[in-house]
């Protein structure tokens, strides 16, 4: 047990060099942390980097303006003032309604300058995120989402509506999944029949079954939606799913137009302010220009026509335009673990409990090893999918711009992009469930505290698992596309990869070959060798999955038996770690390309140690024990000294790890971490000013007169 | 992939030999499951045993009538009446309220029968629990752990409070932990100083961190508290925490008395049915009468009397009236995990997705390998909780018996039975947690409606893992009780296991040189093989923690301190694994009691083998590589294989199986879960009823006005 915390009494932060670097002159994003008196000091005080060079290695400094100007923005209006209580349902949604319309109407950024800088388009969606996920969402696809798709899918017949939503005249929604159909989108039922009398497509769902659903904005805000529908011409042709654009509610009394039904979809678990819901239609004309026409258009004899002939293949490019989504969603992910783990880091090192026997003395509860390995492995992790987000969310950025400018994108990045953002956005999504899980647990009683907010922040990452593709059958999108290079050979890996997600498995068979040849803790904890450890378990993974189809196929199952049949044990775990090993050498770019001796360099060297090896700790030693990449016994004895002997190392530097990445306290908002950690002084502080905290119930007669439950129980 | 589903047409259910059998004539009970249309149908017809006898195993004839009993009064009762949304704080304290006493009221079992049959009183709040939690935990708090702290640590003097809180006339809470301390109750702060001049004690809370917290019924409805508090005497000394009965409120007008302030704690996370309260003392006089005597008592003159002069051992004994509430946790978990089992495998076998290429067909998703091994390994550990659930609560009933009845209750069973309660309440309540976890995901979309239930039930599970002691704490008792005794040699378990849970560990030198022998896949889905495998586990991590204790010690460590750093891959994953063993082999217990060939046997056996398999797999392979059990790389292979053999079988038994275990659709209550398996008339149903689904909201006028945000957003 380390007895630093009782010996605490410097002048300077060990890691802060020049405390008044001009680089750092912005207090509103660089506040003196280190002048707050509190149980945090002696830690921030040991640190031994500067945290807020760490900052501008999380994101750089226009990334943080951005976010401190919605920040700012919120913390002065009225509208962003927070209740001690949930709100009522409709008032959560009117609440988010009135947020999101003025902090979009505020302008912080324009479309032209989402156009020049896309990553500023998330990053102001991360800085609304981080106060209420509700209201980012609501936006994104009110005003993001729903152009979006217009600009992409749409020709210049729609374009004006483009503009009217930016002005804010038009409100969106994207309407695809059905109530009886999600992940198989194909067989869908909402229907689009060309009327060539009238120009114009006529909808219709036929049951209930085949309403539209999950359609965020729906519910109560949305006046246009795009619909996915089957386009059925004239001579009874179905011409497979298309997009319209579907006006629904008149915009000035904001009634639903005749034929359309539309319904709110209720609570949920959380993000309750995004008014999800439902529509049918009935006999519902539109004109004939509401077609998306970029992958299929209908003459006006009602002819279809497109350059596509494959309909799947004309249907893969109307969905292309969703990808972004998922690259969204490792985004939202990182946000809240980032929350998440402020808080119960923070709360650790301001909690004390228990000390030496027959001693006064009370250690914070961070000093336990326990305590430690239930919450470093995860400061670790949320970490390397910080990077892992920032990444895909630049690549991404780089492919939209290229799609909006029409300079072409080749066919290869499409497909990578594809591939790790299926793989990317469930895996982030786990790795931020099990953290924002163990920090709640971590906090103890005070971590169940609504106010603590880590059950909303769990509630609102759930859907993550769920939404833009349900995780386990979104991940076979990036197994299937691993399998199918490799049935052309390693070798075609080399140019598979202009995102440089899969080129390392050109040498496979090399890969396959490799052995666990180390003895000493150093060796297993240096991420070069760790990267080593993912390729193979990546390429062993893959070689499993691939032999396991193949024998599949030659019992004679088809294709669709095959698929589903080498899911478990296979190809699910292969597309997990091809994710996992994307984020770790993600990190370990970031690493490289910072300067060698830097303090920074070297902390952050200590966090993808503990990634990598508790990563592989606790999900793949299995592999490589099946895979004979280990064969003496002592492989796990190394990880987990390792990994003893980091904890109390990083332990020092964890508070500093989370200043580095943390909101000010207005977006943290959770007594439990404050930056100036006084637990106690916040929460009391926080109850005392709830209302009727100290008041006799209204209902106290209920209570007093037990004779009136008599009646009611004797029925 | 099974094509099974697309030829059902069968007259009889195969499992239901007798449909007519008279031991199951209770239609309430045991409702014509077969005769409902639907798509569950074919799953249950395909069923191999009847699930009839299934329920008579997982619960006697007398529990299910008495579990019954409380559904029906529920269902007649206009109090229990759902609302379409979530109420408002100070309305859900109301309703659990006027719930808790009106069927406390009903009396549905006395006191008195408790005595008798101890299990009643479990089962009758489990029945509660499945239709609201926060309806048992207050009549479990104000009406049975209240009554029960006084009858045990109480002398005669109080008892009359006993009598008076059966007929309602007050309501108890338990207040023991502080705002700074919870697990470490030893530095608690709160004081009981006796008065000898007044022949009182009076209590002081020094501050607000030392306030009582987390009190349930407190914030809003008790009108007395038990209350552990520092006792000093007039001579100024301190004799550690001793529990006192204090008055909070006057019974006539339910006003807190001068000196008691009590504050409300709040929303929390979920339970939000009951009201957790803090309370400050300030000078506040109770009679010396109120002390909880039988550990140790005060003269009149100020002079502490016990016979127990270790006060360590003193707060053990007057903390032992607490581990019921571990063993109370164990079906609180159980139950939340049976229903959410209910809804994800019901809704599985009638939400369709996906089928054969060009084809109409489409296939329940629970026909899916991805789908089986998300659910059923699930489904095996909610059966294998429910008989540990079963088993620990008829041990701990006996005691408590034993306990009243003046009978002497042996000092090994004690300590056994905190030790199993100790390791059985986190294990069993984190198998929860991820079941319920991955039965949220598997459900997709629609279980992340609120009215889906599964939200609720996991926020509900959640402080399972941190009351009655936080699970990492708490699980160092079952560690340290292993260790101690294996330092008096392997052979001392003989005579500590009293309940056998460690009797095992006797031949720990035998176990430990024992060995995977085994190349068929029978073999290792064998019980007993799984059995001595999970031996071998607990038995090699014994091994290896107490090693390093002893190592530690040698480099000089304090007790305290080798404690502490002997957790991580230590003592917390050897305490884990003698819950999981426990569980394990209660479950081969209850098989092995069934006639030698029922299919109810064969089913069992089969859910034991995934449990197992699946437990070893996901979770122990490294120790078993690590420990030298496993030298052959084709361990992974066989159980890996074994698994997805059997998914396949046990997927035709599932809807049966939670058939068996499921209570009326009234208390299952989501659209998802439902008998019929009709989801999406049911969803229909719940959404058209719910207020407000179509309409315009009030608030339209602020999404059609937009320029009223420009002055907000201008400020």
């Amino acid at each position: 047990m380390s007895q630093s915390t009782q010996n605490f009494s410097s002048q300077q932060p060990k890691g802060m060099k020049d405390l008044n670097d001009p680089r750092f002159a912005r207090k509103d994003i660089f506040p003196d942390l280190h002048l707050l008196d509190g149980p945090l000091q002696q830690y921030r005080y040991k640190a031994t980097f500067d945290w807020r060079q760490m900052r501008l290695i999380t994101d750089p400094l226009p990334v943080w303006e951005v976010k401190y100007k919605v920040w700012d923005f919120m913390q002065k209006n009225p509208l962003f003032g927070r209740s001690h209580e949930t709100l009522p349902l409709d008032e959560q949604r009117k609440i988010a309604t009135k947020r999101a319309f003025s902090i979009f109407n505020e302008k912080i950024f324009s479309i032209e300058q989402y156009l020049e800088t896309p990553e500023l388009g998330q990053k102001f969606s991360t800085a609304i995120t981080a106060f209420d996920p509700s209201i980012s969402v609501k936006i994104g696809i009110g005003f993001g989402m729903f152009p979006n798709v217009i600009m992409s899918l749409g020709n210049e017949r729609v374009q004006d509506l483009v503009m009217e939503n930016q002005r804010m005249e038009n409100i969106g929604c994207f309407a695809l999944t059905e109530i009886s159909h999600g992940s198989d989108s194909q067989r869908m039922k909402t229907t689009a029949t060309y009327d060539p009398s009238t120009k114009s497509f006529v909808l219709n769902t036929p049951n209930f079954e085949a309403a539209k659903c999950w359609v965020g904005n729906l519910g109560k805000t949305a006046t246009h939606a795009i619909v996915y529908a089957q386009l059925y011409t004239p001579d009874g042709k179905c011409h497979g799913l298309n997009a319209f654009v579907v006006p629904l509610r008149d915009k000035k009394t904001h009634m639903a137009f005749p034929g359309v039904t539309i319904g709110d979809l209720g609570e949920k678990i959380s993000l309750n302010g995004v008014d999800n819901g439902f529509v049918l239609f009935s006999n519902y004309k539109i004109p004939k220009e509401y077609l998306l026409s970029k992958t299929g258009d209908v003459d006006d004899e009602g002819n279809f026509i497109t350059q596509y002939k494959d309909p799947k293949k004309r249907m893969g490019l109307s969905f292309a335009a969703l990808s972004g989504g998922r690259v969204g969603i490792c985004e939202l992910a990182t946000t809240y673990g980032i929350t998440a783990i402020i808080i119960a880091i923070r709360y650790s090192a301001s909690r004390k409990q228990f000390g030496p026997d027959n001693s006064n003395i009370e250690y914070p509860v961070l000093e336990y090893q326990t305590q430690q390995y239930r919450l470093i492995p995860h400061l670790a992790s949320i970490y390397a999918v910080r990077f892992f987000s920032n990444w895909i969310g630049r690549e991404y950025g780089k492919m939209t711009l290229k799609g909006f400018t029409g300079e072409k994108v080749s066919v290869e990045s499409g497909m990578e992009m594809h591939a790790i953002s299926s793989a990317g956005k469930p895996v982030s999504g786990w790795i931020v469930r099990d953290c924002i899980q163990d920090c709640r647990e971590a906090c103890g009683g005070h971590g169940y505290l609504k106010c603590a907010r880590l059950g909303d922040l769990r509630n609102d990452n759930d859907p993550n698992l769920t939404y833009e593709g349900e995780n386990n059958v979104l991940i076979q999108q990036a197994s299937n596309f691993l399998i199918a290079i490799r049935a052309k050979g390693w070798n075609s890996f080399e140019n598979a990869s202009p995102l440089g997600t899969v080129a390392f498995l050109k040498d496979g068979e090399a890969i396959l070959r490799s052995k666990w040849n180390w003895s000493k803790i150093e060796c297993v904890m240096k991420p070069e060798n760790q990267l080593t450890i993912m390729n193979f378990i990546v390429a062993y993974l893959l070689e499993k999955t691939f032999n396991r189809t193949k024998s599949l196929q030659s019992q004679g199952q088809s294709s669709f038996d095959v698929r589903n049949n080498s899911q478990v044990f296979h190809a699910n775990c292969l597309a997990i770690a091809y994710g996992h090993r994307q984020i770790y050498s993600t990190f370990l770019n970031e690493i490289q390309n910072l300067p060698n001796s830097s303090s920074e360099r070297e902390i952050l060297t200590k966090l993808l140690s503990m990634f990598g090896a508790n990563l592989i700790l606790t999900t793949y030693m299995n592999v490589l024990y099946e895979g004979s990449f280990i064969t003496n016994v002592h492989a796990n004895e190394l990880l987990q000294t390792g990994i003893l002997q980091l904890l109390p190392v990083i332990k020092d530097e964890a508070v500093a790890l989370v200043d580095a990445i943390a909101p000010p306290d207005f977006i943290v908002n959770s007594p439990l971490g404050m930056s100036d950690g006084e637990v106690y002084k916040h929460l009391e502080n926080f109850m005392y000013q709830t209302p009727d905290t100290f008041t006799r119930p209204s209902w106290w007669k209920d209570v007093v007169y037990k004779e009136n439950y008599l009646p009611t129980s004797k029925l």
